[in-house]
């Protein structure tokens, strides 16, 4: 997204727009029209810029998270998550979210796009944080990034796209704790 | 499922239809029209038993399921969950599987129906065997079982709708063990 300052004013303003117009309308009703009408330009300067629906509104959700999901070095690995899931949580509850995670179950073109331009980065982030708790002596060795990373943001997932519930505090804080400690009595 | 042995061969056989039919047709692209035409009955007939699309192929995949997901009290908790994520991963990603996550992710209403008539009777049957293992001493008693059921399939649905891949005999046995043993050092 570090390219935005050199793009044209109007195209924050469209992806402005259509932030907005899904306050109001579900993904399906929502129109390139309408979002055009709301941003103030034609819908060909839209087309422009983006092929279809789907990738207008996964743009707008990375212009939404950009500023969200920072780790921070001098916090214990369990605060740091604890955090980023409720900031998951939050923003895959918004209005923006939750049309995103339709068009990404619904299409495949646009969950690779997903993956490479926002889960990928973050699991980066996230896997060089469990790397450096693995350094210190605090996480096994042994243990499977990808894996962890699943057990972690699987759940919250999940319990939005197939309970329809948002995990809350107490879920999250409950969910690390048996990611970090297991469930097997030790011997 | 019990009522079916009452209900009219021709329930079946629509089931079965819509089944074939999902094999060569997308969700979208499946019409009741085709259905009719394929289980050799009318539109009407249909939609006597079904309100819509929806709910006729959440109950042709309710009929997949019926003889998958059986526990066995003989086999250890590992072996159980081993193969009923190896069954759930194989199920979800097929032809019915996945139009039937397509149609959950998109309505809520669906989304009910398919927890109370699928999830919730498993979650218990699985909840009963994590519960016999803590009982005998293998689990600890502290944990909350619907957390611990949410980390182990959680991310089975993760791999699937967000990142389209298939969670493979591998996956899902490091799955288990992380689970199982979590991922801190021991103090």
């Amino acid at each position: 997204m570090n390219v935005k300052n050199k793009e044209p004013r109007s195209k924050k303003e469209i992806l402005t727009a259509t932030l907005e117009m899904l306050e109001s309308n579900s993904y399906s009703s929502l129109t390139i029209e309408a979002i055009a009408a709301q941003a103030g330009v034609g819908k060909t300067t839209i087309y422009r810029w983006w092929e279809n629906k789907a990738r207008l509104v996964l743009d707008a959700f990375l212009m939404t998270v950009e500023s969200e999901f920072e780790f921070d070095s001098n916090k214990s690995i369990q605060d740091n998550f604890k955090q980023q899931l409720e900031a998951l949580a939050r923003i895959l509850n918004s209005k923006i979210g939750k049309s995103t995670l339709t068009i990404v179950t619904e299409s495949e073109e646009i969950a690779k796009d997903f993956y490479v331009l926002f889960l990928m980065t973050k699991r980066n982030e996230a896997k060089q944080l469990l790397q450096a708790a693995i350094d210190m002596g605090e996480l096994k060795p042994a243990i499977n990034l990808d894996i962890t990373l699943d057990l972690l943001y699987g759940p919250i997932y999940f319990q939005i796209l197939i309970y329809k519930q948002i995990p809350d505090a107490d879920y999250i804080n409950d969910l690390l704790i048996h990611v970090l400690e297991g469930i097997t009595v030790a011997n």
